[in-house]
């Protein structure tokens, strides 16, 4: 029987803090062991702040591993770096959000979860992927998922496995699965291009996030700059 | 068609020094990029400074990655820091060989190189994976190979895919080999547990080395603290 104790990718966005609650309820506190990546993302800080506030409040130990040196020579607008390009505006659906890759994200923090969850004893690896994700970023597909979960059994003598819970959920759903939970989501940051302490609403992240809680009828406890509805254009 | 542009992991020993010198023959050294990995490990010094040595006499680029925060919470004898297990000595065969392993560490460098290779062009992840690390190394199996490629494949719209050209080769036709591309084996590395400029001897790293030289009819150009052959007791 496999391990019940699991390491969670937490980001500090409404997935992963979503999912933290979700594991903390069905597994238990002391099942639930949280991992953080700083990799060198514009809006890194923001997040993991608010993974931190989640994780101390639930009383889940907390990983935040540094890994902003691995990342120092990918190219992607995510990144904080000189000469990085600006956060595209707009829905995830256009072709101009593809600068907002990070290549082959996923799969690199898949894999140093896999990692110390051998060195920690945890069973699982949870990873908060839906389906809104799945046009332009690759690594968050359910063949992605199931392929990366495959080679981490064989690199790990079968003892680890990746579950993705909401893979087949979008946006507006883990919504609602959390507001049943009572997450916070004043403690959760989602956007690509913070202005100051507000949201910028117009990147395909906040677009994203903002269609959730209007779906839901309720309002996002976060500040915006804008949270008017950008029209869905697709150029594909 | 892919990219005729290869990454390639360079541990600085002898297994990857030869591929080098390999695919520097084969693809032209304008078409391979070189990364080592900085991960914390006890002979990381002397292995990366015959990685940089190798690379600047064939004219290849090379790139190098502190990822040692990113090791810094795993459990292996192999890692340098305090409190870890000394490295054992014997063959690969016996079960304390197993404590040099590093939990999913050659996922997580491959998946770090196909992020660099999306990032720069690059279409095949070469790895020196060989038949001599299968018995405890998981991550070094033809099964899990097949089964990252795979990942990374999916993780990368079908951009990028791993090779390793020795996995049905032993240390010892690897050698054989990389005398006829003429390697100066004198400027690689193998010893897990250094004794000031001279190789222990004793791990199996050693042996393994050692005996594929034996085996060549030729002597090793590095210095040892011992040459005996440590007899070989199978524990498992």
């Amino acid at each position: 029987m496999k391990n019940k104790k699991g390491i969670l990718i937490v980001s500090g966005g409404m997935d992963s803090i979503t999912l933290l609650h979700d594991l903390v309820k069905s597994l238990g506190k002391e099942n639930v062991l949280a991992v953080s990546f700083q990799y060198g993302s514009k809006h890194s800080r923001k997040e993991i702040a608010c993974a931190i506030e989640n994780c101390k409040k639930l009383g889940v130990e907390h990983m935040i591993v540094n890994a902003k040196n691995v990342f120092k020579n990918f190219e992607s607008a995510l990144l904080d770096k000189k000469g990085s390009e600006a956060i595209p505006e707009g829905h995830y659906e256009q072709e101009n959000m593809k600068k907002t890759i990070v290549p082959f994200r996923n799969g690199i923090l898949l894999s140093i979860a896999a990692g110390l969850a051998e060195s920690r004893g945890a069973g699982t690896i949870y990873y908060g992927a839906h389906s809104g994700d799945h046009f332009i970023y690759e690594d968050c597909r359910k063949e992605f998922v199931d392929a990366m979960s495959q080679a981490i059994k064989l690199g790990t003598m079968n003892k680890i496995e990746i579950k993705a819970p909401y893979w087949n959920l979008n946006k507006i759903s883990i919504l609602k699965k959390g507001l049943k939970l009572e997450v916070d989501y004043k403690k959760t940051w989602t956007c690509y291009s913070p202005k100051g302490q507000k949201s910028c609403g117009k990147c395909g992240s906040c677009q994203e996030r903002l269609e959730a809680f209007r779906k839901n009828k309720i309002d996002d406890p976060l500040d915006y700059v804008t949270r008017n509805e950008i029209s869905k254009i697709s150029s594909r």
